[in-house]
């Protein structure tokens, strides 16, 4: 059945036996088009973030995880800076020929989303493009205190929440026709059409008080990095690579470039940190104690340069590449 | 210039010189990409629309007319709640050949409006798509009374903010060849490619207290009235129709259908709300003294119907049409 059978009005109908309905709304979703929350005094975070299925529906992936994915890069982005989601609008637009069974996997897939980060939709829209796009709003109060992409001093400790370069292998499978081996590839698709958002290690870093900075990095490690050190006018040196060892194994034996795969990849939505040597302990321990993985990579410099020590030699990262240390 | 030869740092960069930035923002905008505010106990709405070059750019309408339509639709649901906008978010997606003079006037579309209702964009997402599609997410603060779709009670007057009528004549002018003289031309194209939100009329609203329950007309006067109708469970009598003079002269010498053009159009950006009786002239003034546009249309009926006196003779509406009363 098409969108186009329907018209909007069931369509929002079908929408509402789709997704659950926020306990503490002030107006009725479904009936109302905006809806209404009493917030308490605090800190908020607004970010907006879309998908177009041109641009961002890998091939095998389905419409839930575009839509579920979308959820997720804002909630990731308000974990960087500290903040809970407090709620998400959905602006969907949809081609009038699109099928009802995909329409309704998009709603799915947002409500999980919202579900996974304890959060819920609070309105939308709907209407008609050429092309799928969903683009999600999220708001969300901090936690303690509010991090930023400014902050990072000399001297201090940058570390990570997860490992990296499983979507790069990911992308080079679904786009290039890498050919991986089962459990790689099991773990590749996975980061790619189900990642998930660092929320909790987000909440434990605003209420630790003492991360000086912070970025999720789902424009790839190098660019992540680099936004932090444009914006903190620091550099990084990076002396340990956040990377499982079957991916460092698997791709030396292709002979890929295993710095290409780690730092220019994207849509991992890894926190990015700096924080004290003197506090780096105390932060480790609380996130390691509720079984989350940090990943201390190295430190920062006061010169604004990206360098990593790759077989004990140094290099220099850039926007699009890197090259050998030459001074 | 195409925006694929800047790349979407510069486009950014660009971006930040074309917007105000809020100076309650607590992060960077354009240096971080979420935005932080604080804010104050209260009761929040939240609201999202979108616009789609296909669906929404009328001919003739420029890029800056769209992006500011936008900010308007949304503002004009906050309006309809009774709440002040604190900020807008942005989606902006565009094909990677779109140039960059138009993709300058939207940004420009989009600060004017925020500008025009006090407030700021706080972030947004640039990406690709097929077409150019802006979506816009807003929330605000809720002045007294958040008022909401439910709550018209029988007996209460019905009344809207503004003439309606125009829009319709801008479509059929613009998408049906109809053909206008000069000066409603000129109001016509006003109506559809500069509207505005009824800002200040929703704030005075919320003040009084005493709203039963409001909605804004932009999905056209008869399909507002029936969501009223809808959510409240009641009806609505309209004994006046909200309508100038000159446009029903124009409408009578050509023959053309007034009730269809005063109920059926769209985008038409004024509040309608009902007000019990007692209370009437304590609105009225409050607005008046404003002066701002307040015209009582009817009142609130038991039976869940709308019902149209024209011509001295009873005409039910229904969607999509209307018929003569037969009961």
């Amino acid at each position: 059945m098409r969108l186009s059978e329907l018209g909007e009005k069931k369509l929002i109908e079908l929408v509402m036996k789709l997704i659950r309905v926020n306990p503490k709304s002030l107006l009725k979703l479904g009936l109302d088009d905006a809806d209404a929350l009493r917030l308490e005094e605090g800190v908020y975070v607004f970010n907006t973030d879309f998908v177009a299925e041109s641009t961002d529906k890998l091939p095998g992936m389905t419409y839930r995880q575009l839509a579920r994915k979308c959820i997720v890069a804002n909630a990731a982005d308000l974990a960087a800076k500290g903040a809970k989601p407090e709620g998400f609008l959905a602006s969907v637009a949809l081609p009038s020929d699109f099928d009802l069974s995909s329409f309704e996997e998009i709603f799915r897939g947002l409500d999980q989303g919202a579900a996974e980060y304890d959060s819920y939709l609070l309105g939308g829209d709907l209407g008609e493009a050429k092309e799928v796009l969903i683009s999600v709003s999220a708001f969300g109060r901090v936690r303690k205190k509010l991090i930023s992409r400014e902050g990072a001093r000399e001297g201090d400790l940058v570390a990570v929440t997860g490992f990296f370069g499983w979507n790069t292998l990911a992308f080079m499978a679904l786009l290039e026709g890498l050919e991986l081996p089962d459990e790689i590839r099991k773990k590749a698709l996975e980061s790619a059409f189900l990642p998930k958002a660092p929320l909790r290690e987000g909440l434990i870093l605003s209420e630790s008080e003492v991360v000086t900075s912070a970025i999720d990095s789902s424009d790839g490690l190098y660019a992540s990095l680099d936004h932090l050190s444009k914006t903190s006018k620091v550099g990084f040196l990076i002396e340990r690579l956040p990377v499982e060892d079957k991916l460092v194994k698997f791709v030396s034996k292709r002979g890929l470039d295993l710095i290409r795969i780690i730092f220019y990849g994207g849509e991992e939505f890894h926190l990015i940190f700096t924080v004290p040597p003197s506090d780096w302990e105390k932060v480790r321990l609380s996130l390691c104690s509720e079984g989350l993985t940090v990943i201390p990579i190295g430190k920062v410099i006061s010169e604004t340069k990206i360098v990593v020590v790759h077989d004990s030699r140094k290099i220099t990262l850039h926007e699009g590449g890197w090259e050998h240390f030459t001074s």
